[in-house]
């Protein structure tokens, strides 16, 4: 599967799913190791006038899950992808559309967890996703622990 | 303020928030120190049939954001409300509606909170929630830090 064929695969699963759709969610491209994910501030802000912290969450989580999801695709595996656990920051207040990126966590291996994905049908993997500020610096972090199960 | 009216208050909030308001989100009561909410899975499912664990994040987040806010308008405060940070786990998946329950966590005060609050200007406090299984036990736990910003 090409790229753009996993990354079309993507906006059809977004779209495909409710409150990801109500979210209006985009999937941007994926570029140096790096998925990215949008959404209007529109359609998730909160009482304040800024992006809605659930609303953050969920784009950092469809991002990790998008980006495990895309490089099994990619690696020509069908595996459900779940999200296990996550811990989110919330460091500053975002006034702008929501841009997600999600990138394999520093010291994990694609190949380990690939192997492992073969040999066990199962394997989990940590991935970061962050939203930054249109004027520098971040808006929210998340690191996130999915687990893959393939597909018989 | 009654209580009625502070459940009121917040439905509206919910209501006047797109994100909130795409996921159904219903404020169903407050008792025994527990503030519950709950979504229909029908707006809140993903590619697996279960619920989507953005969703779930959120109504989780917004329960722990509607307790603080809540207890601050019964105590006859104004204040915003942030969430700061959050822990989340996913223990199981849920093929039901969404129902979260959330309370202060063990060994809180919210007497302290409200005297930092109104000495300070600014206090925060920890919130645990939860959303249960229908058959028993848990589908997520969020345990989430939330601070108050009084208003002038």
């Amino acid at each position: 599967m090409s790229l753009e064929e996993a990354l079309q695969e993507l906006r059809d699963y977004c779209r495909g799913m409710p409150p990801v759709a109500a979210m209006q969610v985009d999937v941007d491209g994926y570029s140096d190791g790096t998925l990215q994910l949008s959404a209007p501030l529109s359609a998730n802000v909160n009482d304040k006038g800024t992006a809605f912290g659930g609303s953050l969450t969920s784009l950092m989580t469809v991002a990790g899950w998008g980006l495990v999801t895309l490089n099994l695709r990619l690696a020509g595996l069908k595996a459900d992808v779940f999200v296990a656990d996550s811990q989110v920051r919330y460091l500053a207040p975002l006034y702008a559309d929501l841009v997600a990126g999600a990138a394999f966590a520093e010291g994990q291996s694609w190949d380990t967890f690939l192997d492992t994905l073969r040999q066990r049908g199962r394997a989990r993997i940590q991935v970061d996703a962050r939203v930054q500020l249109p004027e520098g610096g971040l808006a929210t972090t998340l690191s996130g622990r999915y687990v893959a199960l393939l597909k018989q």
